[in-house]
């Protein structure tokens, strides 16, 4: 049952990276609110944004094996984003394995699991979002899956999905309707523009969009 | 039902500062250990404190309608306290609601909830204190109250209130007991400057304290 | 029941300061992956790295009257670990404590519970880790124990035992496994130094571990 | 500080009596879906139903103390709503305070902390909801406060309000609202039982309560 | 954005109603340890077990409007599936709802959420497997969708997926994959009876897997 | 390092299922409010009290191998009692297993993990502790250690200690304090007696343990 699957679709590396400048925030609501990771993603360092391409893993509690497996399969822009079959804290990757990624040109690491050797991992400026920061370390004894579909952190993503990440989580956009959402996040950050002007200068949002009629319709009262 | 209360009672802006200045624990102490919110409240980033008049949002689980309705009550020195009517860790507050915040001179937010956009908030230098960092967005269809009691990360708040936050926490004094409480504030800092010069000279509280005698009263043997 | 052991054997200076550099996921690595301390012990500041003999603290929920106690029993280059006998996350200690203890040559604190004044403590440069940062204080009311064999976030801990924490976390060494575990993490430290080079240049961790006849065995199938 | 308020005001019992036998999921609805405690709060049996008047304790972790002081202030029909002052998951409450509490009337117990010798309480058949269950004792040491306002699993509860608990949780209702509150919850059963006849029926909600067009309206699609 | 999609692929009864006896830990087995949901899916009561085909709903939290929906889209044997947009323990559905659901013939309802009316719904036979039991009402604001891909307790599930649920918890089986599950859970079924008499009689799993010769190889010591 | 001992001290067998009618509460509260396992420890059924000697096993996560290799060190009248080396919630231990140790005269298991097949658990009369229920099953892969020191839900456990387990969770008392433990539980059990019946007649624990001087002493004022 365990396997890997070596050719997979990644988006445009144009599109990727303009969707990593709009930032997870935007991109999430530029496709209706979806695609958001569990908020227990955090990054281990502030101040990374990162985009590209998800090279997924699915992992057993406690064992590590994969991750080698996976590094073979890396393109320069990916993401390694690891789930594990079972709810695990385990420190999974530290400062060799993030050497090795590096060296194929990964952009980081998501993983709905534990990280270790973070002081390193922020010296070489690789960032990662995990559940779990934690020495704890794993075996390799149970072989996973590479580029398989995985839920990672409430979300269903597969090989080749654009994968998000800044200081507010991660998002993930499917690869197929990564043209789409970047059009929507466009538009959305013009919007945003015009309206962070108008609501600096003391006008209310209450206003700008027009919210009063349709909040005393609701029943709201004045006191 | 959905409320909002326009006019609230605030403290004096002199009071609120010197508690501001005082810091989070030393005000919780000052009070006889109360008013601490729970310890789930964490600043988005270190180094900010503060102290204001709460104005406070009841909202719906994942509905930031209220945000904008309670902006509008704001005057300068407030700070927004939401409390959600049933856990919600998604990102209620972002960089355009900090903007027409700021706008109308509110020093921070306080949200038993998620907020998102954090890189843009430090940068701005717009503090929270928050349960959970979620770029996961909101509707605004459900109206909830502003300026009305609420419970917030387990203290109950009063629109009016005071709060300090630091990297502490966060701690809500009654506005009608905030003299009072400063006060007793600020005699704890002064006995403390003393305290801390004797125990960096290497005198033990055991002697400072008197506490030896009390303890081998209840029991504390020596071995 | 309460007692305070006075002697306590610690382990060689040079030995703990060595492990100390060796850090938290080598060190725990090195003795056959045991030790460390739940992934909910967080440090309250990054970048610090410590070794230490423990002076162990056994306290009742919401009471540290202990630490004053404890305190007393400190030499220079010990680090104090409190476990409170149920789950506690109120701030047992804070910047005057910190400043008794670091009189006596403390390095640090290792608490399954919380801390407070961490703004404090980050400009003294007193490291500690946690499980929550609180202002909610404690009383003095019901003694503990110093020095006996506590159980912290979910490790075994004896008084003398050394503790090394960083960024990573917190792993105990038992004191008469010092020497041993020294000299293991000191290989390890040794074959990883050649292994990041040639992970560095792109050899693959499939290669250098010889890894793919194993996972081939095991049924891994490539797609 | 620890002050027992000795005169309470009660609802009228036969209201009680009566919101009880609505149960806490239609006396949470008829209230505007206010007064929830949170889900943590679970029976330690099944198949209780009670409403009681409040007497409200603020206990420290770990101590049980005010138990003993606050049985006093029973009145038959009242029910013990206890809040620690911070989390605390001990068992505060067994056997022989259930005894005691039983002989002055009280019908249950509500506790944001432990309880323990449920067996023994199940066979007595005296109800409590909890967030814990546990054998961990507690201690006597530290006063706290009777019949003061408290939070208790996220809600404001005063002396006297009229608590709702069955195998759904615990509801709250203020006293001064409780007649309201019941008629409100009495024409909602009401309305219920017509709805579940026709339900049951086959007939569809979505055609009960005409929610076609407003769908429609908001986006929905058949495909 | 919000859909329903009226035309789904079940698996065939008698197989569907096979895994159902089967039971849940040998499915999943039978899978290769696939699909289990996480393991804070609960049922609401004990001793009951059942299979059908998902009928997905995917909502926002604390708005329930979407069960009303998908209701009209069940078929006898079906069973409801929930999975809000970000996580909430509302109590979604209670006895009203489910006097609807079984007049169209479902079986059950597994909801990564809250449930309310529990004891009626034992009473009335209408199994649910939920993250938590809580009285906390919602509104019916927001459309979603009903039988799109959802992520539920950590696995994908897509309309017309087989679940099976049981006291040990719930597990989803792709209806394309049904038959050749059935018939693994069906050899581990017979293999287990042998199994099963052997270690009653006293044999050890030791000597029937024999795993002594490969514990030694892995270095296991007797002392 | 994986090793498994094959002799370990028992406490006398009277002695053992004397502590366990005396029960969790009252054995922890004999040795000194010490000894309980964490909160999350729950029987998987109601009813069930046993006590024995403790087979301790340490169980890498996600795999079960160990519990084969400890059932063959059971002797009539032991308890498993089952450690993960990090947090894991998969279901270790089924009905199989349980045959098996039924067979050598266990009588139960507390695992700070999960368990499967409850409902045949129950049915056998099988008392199992656990932090969680899940079908989520384990691999054979990995050694651990079987009869040597754990640390299991928060609390030192070493191979023959005793353990008592009921409705109120899980207490370990070492086999050296064994008898004067049963000592101190029998006095504390028969002073019980005469309180239940003097406090069942109306007298209040105010004044049976006499605190009303003590309460006045630390400030109790009533108003």
């Amino acid at each position: 049952m365990p396997i890997v699957v070596q050719n997979i679709a990644r988006a445009n590396p144009a599109t990727i990276d303009a969707l990593g400048a709009a930032g997870v925030a935007t991109v999430h609501e530029a496709q209706g609110r979806r695609g958001c990771l569990a908020a227990q993603m955090r990054p281990i360092y502030r101040g990374a944004r990162i985009a590209g391409s998800a090279v997924t893993i699915s992992a057993p509690p406690g064992d590590n094996w994969m991750l080698h497996v996976a590094i073979e399969q890396l393109q320069p822009g990916d993401i390694l984003v690891l789930a594990p079959t079972s709810p695990c804290d385990n420190g999974y990757f530290g400062d060799l394995l993030a050497t090795s990624a590096v060296a194929r040109g990964c952009r980081g690491l998501v993983i709905d699991a534990g990280v270790r050797d973070v002081a390193d991992l922020e010296q070489m400026g690789f960032p990662v979002w995990s559940r779990a920061i934690s020495a704890q370390g794993t075996v390799k004894e149970t072989p996973g899956s590479v580029n398989v579909p995985i839920v990672c952190a409430g979300q269903a993503i597969e090989a080749g999905d654009v994968i998000v990440a800044d200081d507010d989580g991660v998002v993930v956009v499917r690869s197929a309707e990564a043209e789409e959402v970047l059009k929507a996040a466009q538009k959305r950050l013009n919007a945003e523009e015009t309206k962070r002007a108008r609501l600096a200068s003391g006008e209310l949002g209450l206003d700008i969009y027009d919210m009063r009629g349709r909040l005393a319709e609701k029943g709201l009262k004045y006191v």
